[in-house]
């Protein structure tokens, strides 16, 4: 079978030839690193069929002779699939054949060939490390080849989605006073200026965003240029502005210049103002025009991780409606199974429905994971029309999703049982997630602990019995920005960085068990001040999510005193605060799923 | 008041002046870095008067003008007592005030000045560090000033204590075996010998010890020399050597030579021999005469920190020795308590006494620290004659100790209450301390997981409460060496180093509340293997140390049913192996202290 991208390939070597290019390296992300590129950046995907994660995983390399794709364990079997016929192959980049891209390439071609990337698409750091291998290995790198303009030519335009101002009552703090919170930041760095890359950090610094730019979150393609002496410029496609958002940057002092004069303006910067930049973030093509760089850590999101009283509040009213969204949905499955007709797909068209109701919704903040029995145990499982499998039987199911409110991001994953009496396994495997997301929930730890530290209390109950799942117990969440947002994280692996108040995580342990099922809990938490003493400051977590756990899951006897009254605490104040949301029939429901009567 | 330390000062500076020094540093510590340096290298303590800790805290700076000791908050009382009229001022080193002694000299001494070392008693990376400071000051740095050879005529010599066999029946691996090991480390670090400056290394790589040489450790002073063509040196005094000692050096093909010659023959290592070096202990002086170092990691720290079966059945050996002395110095304790005549020393002393009453027990493996009421509660506390207080009234009894074994090293820690009923608080916090213990000792843990992950456990229930303890929750111990070994810990920070089964940890949680008590609980645990299976490798800690706590200080109703059974069974094993070993009196008593009548 010969697909399509046999001639995409045919015609990158025609245009490496006449470049005099000997092997060309495909990123797969956009000029800002985002975890999901515009259309407009998804060559990779174009080029090699490969079609992980909304296009967002795998690095393609082309020479003469040979094309590949490296993409992680997770998409083995997938890339596989979609690469045959295509002319690629597909390249471990983990696992036990695990094999190093930069360091393959740098064996696998002749001295002084040409190695060329686009480097819009790849950060200063990534392109540093390759450019050292590279030249240790005497090959020629070349950053400047941006491939795509030569052999694409449906390539679809830039994002042109228009911009709205993200209502101040609601963000509560002015632009203004954002601006001056990162110029002093600069400054403690030792710089003059800062150009942010990182489209989270614009859409938080500008209270501005968009719908449509990157699926699932409200950011816009742009850079942010920002100096102490008062300069403001903000690099965008002006099709974007609307007279409302134009009004509102001049209101600011905030300039506004095409999105393809960033890099003219970045080469006209003077060699005396020292420009601090995020390596990681901002791309080699970018980091190489301004004179003077200084390379700093990320000053704006630590900024932006920290979430003010108003926004807090406002993030009630996004739990309230989320919770009436699960409420509708999952009172729809309880209706709708026993009919037979439940498929993963239906469901998840039937959640985005109930969310996108209200109006304050803006979309889903991440594609909704909807796994049934062996499907949850995929812990990236997104049903497509290809796996979806009715809903129908005995056994659990798992749905991970969020959206994006006005009033802030939600994340939440619930398991309920279907289809008769949960087996004891099913039972036993839930309850010990459940102790976990608990125990966490109701942690409390003075000033100063990381992520790596709280993470146990999540897992113990599961290690106590030999079992384990290894992905992360919780990532920050943005507000309505992107679901996930660094720095901090609770996980194994040390991130050294400590929980602050106003700081919002989710709390997520899982358990899976492949073929059979999987588990996962997850509510979000905001980390509060708790009391100072003596002892110092310690903290604590306030509840954010509202909606109840499946109680026919629960193995009351290995449920303490705290735990069940966590529970009926927590099962009040949803029904307190839900009920007035719901009709008598939706309310009904409701209370016989937060009732305890099994305790 | 003028002191001797002021004449010692001025010899200094006339020391100086003949050689053209500005300013020199002069560090606490030995060419080794060891934690307590032999008598000889004390020079810091003989110069300035301030003995701290062993005298191995503190840095001192002398100039024309000036001249300053650098010390931690722990000692900046004691300090500024002791420096008074020795013509050296206190400088803090942390702490709010805290000054950079580095900073502070390359401010302080005009451009061109000579900065001096011994170079001796700075490992390489201090030194490198302040070559840079210096050099960018625009200093001269000289790192070949042998200050005390000038200016201490009634200097200690190098230790001359005779050197032992540790018995390779308990140590289970030849002197071949570790040194095969060492050399495949060397190799895969890519270097072809290497120079081991750390004298624990030394001591278990030779399966020799010494007693004196350094307090409470039995490891001599000494550089060891492999290479992978089979060369071994032994770089010692030869004094040290006893006809014994000499055939096993030889039946192991390790040659010796003159513990002064290491220079000599560091510069002679020709330059295509790569030698590997740990920069932060070996000293810059020697670092900078091997034409070709490698700088390494702890490759043999890390080996020496696993420790084998054979290993783990003597130290079960040691911990029964261990409780035997216990038993006898807390039934001292409760026979002389009541007469009012104990005090901090004497319980200190007797407690020596009941240890080294084994052949066995070579000497104590730190110095005791026994803290009565208030004393308790000062976390380095070790009584002395001008600190000693009568243990008399009601109160808690802290007592922190351990024995340097044939069969292991031993570290132990016990409060108990005197004097009557304990306070509810009293029995609150300990009860807290206790079930974070317990908490620690029963984990189970996958493989790959670190100290910083598991420390939260012991923390817990304190944390709960809004209290804090701030030091680490547990250390490697060494087998008949160090009782602080690396390189794992368990600790709030982050140390990147997994726990690994045969590492022996201790689990010492605490809590100390001023001028009132400090409460401390330490048992040493093993880390063995427990399980595998489709999640991966679990871990799971074995209990080493054999000594009930005291059942007065329990509060019952916040112990758990699964903490109960953990202390049953404890106090079950602790009279099963203990009571062999006892009178019949002192089997009595410790019948009367495991008994749990209470619960």
């Amino acid at each position: 079978m010969e697909k399509i991208e046999k001639k995409r390939l045919e015609a990158l070597r025609k245009a490496m030839a006449e470049h005099g290019i000997d092997c060309c390296i495909i990123n797969s992300t956009d000029p800002h690193q985002s975890e999901i590129p515009p259309a407009h950046w998804r060559g990779r995907e174009w080029l090699t069929g490969f079609k992980s994660e909304n296009g967002t995983n795998g690095i393609a390399v082309v020479t003469k002779d040979h094309a590949y794709v490296w993409t992680d364990n997770r998409f083995f079997i997938q890339a596989r699939q979609q690469l045959e016929g295509t002319g690629f192959e597909m390249m471990p980049l983990d696992g036990p054949e695990g094999v190093d891209l930069i360091e393959y390439v740098a064996n696998m071609m002749p001295k002084d060939s040409a190695v060329a990337i686009d480097g819009m698409t790849f950060s200063s750091t990534e392109a540093e490390k390759m450019r050292e291998a590279f030249e240790e290995a005497e090959l020629n790198f070349v950053t400047d080849f941006p491939m795509f303009e030569y052999i694409w030519p449906e390539r679809p335009s830039q994002p042109l989605n228009r911009l709205f101002i993200h209502d101040e009552e609601i963000v509560g703090e002015t632009v203004d006073s954002k601006i001056t919170r990162i110029i002093e930041e600069v400054e403690k760095e030792g710089a003059d200026a800062i150009l942010i890359s990182a489209l989270d950090d614009i859409a938080w610094a500008t209270n501005l965003r968009t719908a449509g730019d990157v699926a699932f979150s409200p950011m816009f393609t742009s850079y942010l240029y920002l100096d102490k002496l008062g300069t403001r410029i903000l690099f965008i496609n002006e099709e974007k502005l609307t007279p409302d958002v134009k009004d509102f940057l001049n209101k600011y002092n905030i300039e506004v210049r095409g999105y393809d004069e960033t890099l003219g303006f970045a080469e006209s910067i003077p060699a005396s103002t020292c420009v601090l930049i995020d390596p990681t973030l901002t791309s080699i093509t970018i980091a190489e025009k301004i004179p003077t760089t200084l390379e700093g850590g990320k000053r704006v999101a630590n900024l932006k991780s920290i979430k003010n009283e108003n926004m807090l509040t406002h993030w009630r009213t996004a739990m309230e409606k989320d919770g009436v969204a699960l409420v509708k949905l999952f009172k729809w499955i309880d209706d709708e199974f026993p009919k037979g007709n439940l498929t993963e797909m239906s469901i998840a068209r039937k959640l985005r429905e109930c969310r996108l109701a209200d109006p304050d919704c803006v979309d889903e903040s991440f594609a909704a994971i909807v796994g049934w029995n062996g499907h949850g145990a995929i812990v990236h499982y997104e049903p497509s029309d290809e796996t979806d499998v009715p809903v129908t039987g005995q056994g659990l199911l798992l749905i991970d999703s969020g959206g994006q409110y006005l009033q802030g991001t939600t994340d939440i994953t619930r398991t309920i049982a279907l289809g008769g009496e949960p087996t004891k396994e099913q039972k036993h495997d839930f309850t010990l997630v459940l102790k976990g997301m608990i125990a966490l929930a109701r942690a409390t730890f003075p000033k100063g602990t990381r992520g790596a530290q709280l993470d146990i209390l999540a897992r113990q109950f599961l290690w106590n019995e030999g079992k384990a799942y290894y992905h992360g117990t919780g990532h920050g969440v943005g507000f309505f920005i992107n679901c996930h947002e660094g720095p901090v994280q609770i996980r194994m692996n040390e991130i050294p960085v400590a929980l602050q108040p106003g700081m919002v995580m989710s709390d997520e342990p899982g358990l899976y068990i492949e073929d059979k099922y999987g588990i996962r809990c997850e509510n979000m938490l905001a980390v509060e001040l708790w009391k100072s003493n003596e002892f110092g400051d310690f903290y604590r977590f306030r509840n954010l999510t509202l909606f109840p756990f499946d109680r026919s899951l629960i193995e009351w006897e290995i449920i303490t005193t705290e735990e069940r009254e966590w529970l009926e605490e927590y099962n009040k104040e949803i029904l307190e605060r839900l009920s007035p949301l719901l009709s008598e029939e939706e309310t009904e429901w409701l209370f016989s799923k937060c009732i305890m009567h099994n305790s």
